[in-house]
């Protein structure tokens, strides 16, 4: 997108909502909102929290435009030129905390939370949550794809099938989060810093007299940098026993080659096979990448079959998130303002689990100090004795009581930072070794049972005993008066 | 994204094949390539093309930056500082013909063809498949709800859930090209002029003392675009008594309420319900909106159920194209320049539906003039004498000898349209009514057999015997290249 505001990047009932409370002269009630989601995408146990980056700025610069202003008022609602005019001075004063981005969150945990005016936590919802469930379930999908590959190279190659430039760039900057060492897009390279990686086309090759030809040009020109692709022709019978000879030939000058690459057919008899070849030439430093809809679940196989594969170059799959590309979070009311005092709130649903909880919440994550392992997730009100006090903590969860443990010695690390205070952020936004860093020692605070790519150990998420019972009182209030 | 550059959104292979080309003194040699799918999305018997207003606008501003250039200077490929300053001057200055957005379009034919050097052809393929498969693709997934709720109002909503910001504006927009009314996103209504659309949210409900006092103040403020949300508590217990309450205040303004929107629970039953409700009421004039994870299926179940719902809030699975989040559009060099003259080239390819058709193709649509339906596609070289003169056009499938057929009388539209003329852009980009209506007369072009949701009869797309011979002998060529 070519375009330096994005207040409208945002759902017209937001802005209808924020009209209708300016005219019942509602708008300045206080709200507290949280955004977290419901089901882990991919069947797996843990997600990884990304997007905090794009929202500070997003938050940062939320402005409209004269532009902006001008296509409101010609919106067929008649919007008041006074509620226009103060859209134009609008910016946001409100209060955020967030998870910080490579975190392992789980369903049901505040991931962010929004304090401000009605107006302003409502306009910001939208863009909020396009955000955050993209880069989280990007990061989510790369780190199962890290987990199958943990001590191979893995490169982010999917902008060609990218949902828009944004997801493309966002996409590759979330796999890099999770622990890929490199994307094909340059301008996430240039915006973010990520490393940058490459080879050739088919059409490089094509647009040669012979397959020679183009290998043997391209070494000349990157001799560095030489990964060939052997599959234009025919993978055993042309590409590799030309990349051999190119390889030779840069031995010849004192240097080395680098790869080639299979991006088609049988990938686990033909890297077996290429392997063979190389090492019989003498080239057994030369890697093997390959590349052609991989996935997790290919990948791990394709290792079981003993394919030998140095570096996986990830596309498609990962930058849709193929399997389920959406993560389903929702952004939801926890407390508002009446006469001056915040007041919790629910949503109740003919769906049980999108019934909300209610009030403002926090999150701590229950380490045994033992091990340095994660035991559960606890969230609770702001100013509970417990977890902050350090006394005995009683897990439980309310839907199955015998699931109960009390843990008496624990360290609780509160998730959620502050971001902004008043429309002021106090939060420096880290590097993305650092991010990439933070998010190594998350996934080093959790059990591998958690951890695994298929039907993982179900993580603990467990809320205060105060958080649960004023979730029931609040339905009881409800079934109550919907019953009279 | 917050960028006026997109010249570095491509893949770093595209710069060092530049890079390669340039420093070997073959960059100014002319390509041809074209961009084509192999594999319908969805099980579909046909695509829509979109995706044209976003390359055009890409190419016209395909510039390099300063910022850019710095960039590439510092990447450890150590590109020469001559060609940096080169491509600080570069501008697109090739020819472009494609599909215009709203056709019809099936595999392999060429929807986007490139002509340039092959420096300027190869840098654009990025960029260029990522917004044709993904525009294209939910064009399509978008067509297929238009076909099952052809009667009704169709609202895009997926925002939050789409793949981050460029998704959400683009993929509404598509979405209204084939034939969705509206689009929630704020942004999309702004850039390009689409109808918006939106109700309020759960929040509203929330943040009020009771779902009756929000009712009444949304209608007081906005009485002519009342949409109530009536599942925050119970629908039928509380959301449609109360919505019905407030239409009865609005009538008593001489008002009349839009509609109620569900959004959990059983769509099919509660909309019976509603209906029921309202119109014991006297409310028949009161429409029924629905949402949650809607795509063709669940509404064609809906309706098939008796559902009374009048107007569909379809988000998620439109928006990221849940069932199949990608379209696998390709882009192949299929002519070279050899010594001033261009030569045919293929891609041979492990994968057999990997392999390219050789040489720069036309696409003829072929329509019988008795009852203007279209019978076939037809792709064959520029300068074939049929389809062009009218005489008897023989159709045949290569790989299915006796699917054969001859037409006589017929009229032969060339669907690739130019766009760019050595860099001058020479095509008027169509307004958004001008695409919808172009789309309803493509669709009108098919009989209904190719278009239904449910294993659609195939339609023939066919190649010139020219084109197959060519195709055949440059196989032959190199399997006796490999074989020697």
């Amino acid at each position: 997108m070519q375009t330096t505001s994005l207040a409208l990047h945002t759902d017209k009932y937001q802005i209808n909502m924020m009209y209708a409370h300016w005219v019942n002269g509602t708008h300045k009630r206080k709200a507290v909102f949280e955004a977290y989601f419901r089901k882990l995408p991919f069947g797996n146990g843990y997600a990884v929290f990304a997007g905090l980056e794009r929202i500070v700025n997003y938050i940062s610069q939320l402005r409209f435009t004269m532009e902006d202003i001008k296509y409101l008022s010609k919106q067929e609602e008649n919007y008041d030129p006074v509620f226009l005019e103060e859209l134009l001075q609008f910016s946001f004063q409100g209060t955020i905390h967030s998870m910080k981005e490579g975190a392992l969150v789980f369903p049901d945990e505040p991931l962010i939370r929004v304090e401000g005016s009605i107006m302003e936590t409502q306009l910001v919802e939208t863009a909020i949550l396009n955000f955050m469930n993209y880069q989280t379930l990007i990061a989510t999908k790369a780190s199962r794809i890290k987990q199958v590959a943990s001590q191979d190279t893995l490169l982010e190659f999917g902008t060609r099938r990218a949902q828009e430039a944004d997801a493309a760039i966002w996409g590759a900057r979330a796999s890099y989060v999770a622990g890929f060492h490199a994307t094909s897009n340059m301008l996430a390279g240039e915006r973010f810093g990520i490393p940058t990686a490459g080879t050739h086309a088919h059409s490089w090759v094509q647009s040669f007299m012979s397959e020679q030809e183009a290998f043997d040009v391209y070494a000349k020109v990157l001799p560095d940098q030489v990964t060939l692709l052997v599959d234009t022709f025919d993978t055993l019978n042309s590409g590799v026993p030309h990349a051999i000879k190119t390889a030779k030939k840069l031995e010849s000058q004192g240097k080395k080659m680098n790869a080639i690459r299979l991006d088609s057919g049988d990938l686990a008899y033909l890297s077996i096979q290429a392997r063979q070849m190389l090492d019989d030439a003498g080239l057994d430093y030369v890697k093997i990448v390959a590349s052609n809809d991989l996935d997790e679940n290919t990948i791990f196989n394709l290792k079981a079959q003993g394919a030998r594969i140095d570096t996986w170059g990830v596309g498609t799959q990962l930058i849709t998130a193929s399997d389920q590309p959406s993560l389903g979070g929702v952004y939801k009311l926890v407390e508002r303002e009446v006469d001056g005092a915040m007041l919790p709130t629910i949503k109740i649903s003919a769906n049980p689990e999108k019934v909300s909880t209610p009030g403002k919440k926090e999150v701590f994550r229950i380490i045994d100090p033992k091990d340095g392992k994660a035991i559960a997730d606890y969230i609770c009100y702001p100013g509970e004795e417990q977890p902050l006090q350090g006394g005995p903590l009683k897990l439980f969860n309310p839907l199955h009581p015998y699931l109960k443990k009390t843990v008496t010695r624990y360290e609780a690390v509160n998730m959620l930072e502050p971001i902004f205070v008043n429309g002021r952020k106090v939060y420096e936004l880290p590097t993305l070794d650092e991010i990439r860093s933070y998010h190594r020692e998350q996934m080093d605070l959790f059990w591998p049972e958690y951890l695994r790519k298929l039907n993982p150990e179900i993580y603990r998420v467990n809320i205060s005993p105060a958080a649960w019972n004023m979730k029931q009182k609040l339905i009881a209030e409800h079934v109550q008066s919907t019953e009279e």
